[in-house]
């Protein structure tokens, strides 16, 4: 059956989407197959989508009826400033719009939802949070590498490497004496940094780890490697942001998966 | 416009779920909102869905054209074993049906999928991971705690308390020294025993912590307090598996929002 029809026999209905109300949500991590009912829901209601640059253009197309604002970065130029954004969604909030705050992955996991939310709760907006696949998931999941393996990980930290090597960084050591998987966000500018980083703490240089850009995406590339080469195997595969790293045991499942798999049945 | 419209105006087209091919599912934390597109369109063509306890029965309305297998947990009944699952899902690809292997949240993150699809590799099936909101993304958001926030933490460590206490455990103390908030699944029937290992190793009982239940649904219930007191007062309130347990300054977020809003203006 097609999608309308399977749709069609789930008894779900989106919650009204009310005047001057805004609703913070994830569109996943690219691909349009991540897109939740929800989100899409949302989109066919909305007046106002303010939306980032990891958002594909075709969400957009279903918002046909909604005035867009683009607040992410483009070719060089820096994003809108934080205060910029809250004051677009206020504005638009007060003046009786549905306003969806539209962002690649999930809008609480690195995405600043958590802000917005505060500043709209500050000037008495009423907000939703509508969640979205977090790039960790997505992306690993096109990658053939699971989050957590019975018998190899029982956690996995996701982290941002944005403020690697400034006075606001994590504590890569502390992270690495954990032994458990990274999934780190941001991070591809800091790369030789973050793992010189974990190698200091501790984690064996051989760690397994891998480069996943446009998940979930026709797009999408994976390089896979050690902790001590990823860094330059990066640089010379022309490997850069957005992407993910993942550094642990979990990234060689990719390569037993596709070893088991005779060439061409693994999907994706 | 409605929601099939809305879906109509996306350029979307699932990927043909090819007779005898596996797909290794995830449902998202329990409503129907997080249900993405993919996994709809699998259920509308799937001739066997093989489905856990924490997927919602209403989900499955879609799939009438196919063979439904339940193999979670029921009323004190063990889940199917893992092997017994395995067979299922190669016996039934083997036979050339479309098989949709279907979890709550997200195959990959404590939901075995990796283990799975290395049963499926070794047995030559070919198979796909369709993500799902993982519990954590889902339940935080539905609750008003981000799971990361600027200014509080750059780094979120997701964990399975199951085997807490045994000589299999995690080193709590080491993910408490990071400093970093855990977010904690299948830990309720542990959770004095994860509460007093993340207290030993060094966080302070006053940590802000929350218990979330039935994430996402209409029977959505949130607990919170501090680390110290956490599972006396789950035990208070009656709250139990399966929940989420979150440990960390991000759970403030939730009583912030709520105070700076008017009562009843905070969604949901």
């Amino acid at each position: 059956m097609s999608l309308g029809e399977a749709i069609a026999r789930l008894p779900y209905a989106s919650a009204p989407f009310e005047p001057g109300h805004v609703w913070l949500a994830g569109a996943g991590p690219g691909g349009l197959g991540c897109l939740t009912l929800d989100v899409v829901a949302a989109l066919g209601q909305a007046d106002v989508v303010i939306y980032d640059a990891l958002v594909d253009q075709d969400v957009l197309q279903v918002a046909v009826q909604a005035e867009h604002f683009f607040v992410g970065k483009r070719a060089g130029k820096p994003s809108t400033p934080q205060e910029e954004i809250n004051r677009l969604m206020i504005e638009h909030a007060r003046a009786g719009r549905r306003v969806l705050r539209l962002k690649g992955g999930d809008p609480n996991t690195f995405g600043r939802g958590g802000e917005e939310a505060l500043a709209l709760a500050k000037a008495g907006i009423p907000f939703r949070f509508l969640p979205g696949i977090t790039s960790a998931v997505g992306a690993l999941a096109g990658a053939g590498i699971p989050v957590t393996l019975r018998g190899v990980n029982k956690a996995v930290i996701l982290a941002t490497g944005h403020a690697a090597g400034t006075s606001d960084d994590l504590d890569w050591a502390a992270l690495a004496k954990t032994g458990q998987p990274l999934v780190i966000y941001m991070g591809m500018r800091n790369l030789d940094r973050i793992a010189d980083a974990l190698m200091e703490g501790g984690l064996s240089g051989t760690t397994p780890a891998a480069i996943l850009m446009s998940a979930t995406t026709t797009d999408e590339r994976v390089l896979t490697g050690t902790l001590s080469e990823i860094a330059e195997k990066a640089r010379a595969e022309g490997f850069g942001a957005p992407a993910l790293i993942v550094v642990g045991e979990i990234v060689r499942m990719r390569e037993t998966l596709r070893q088991l798999q005779q060439e061409g049945t693994l999907i994706p």
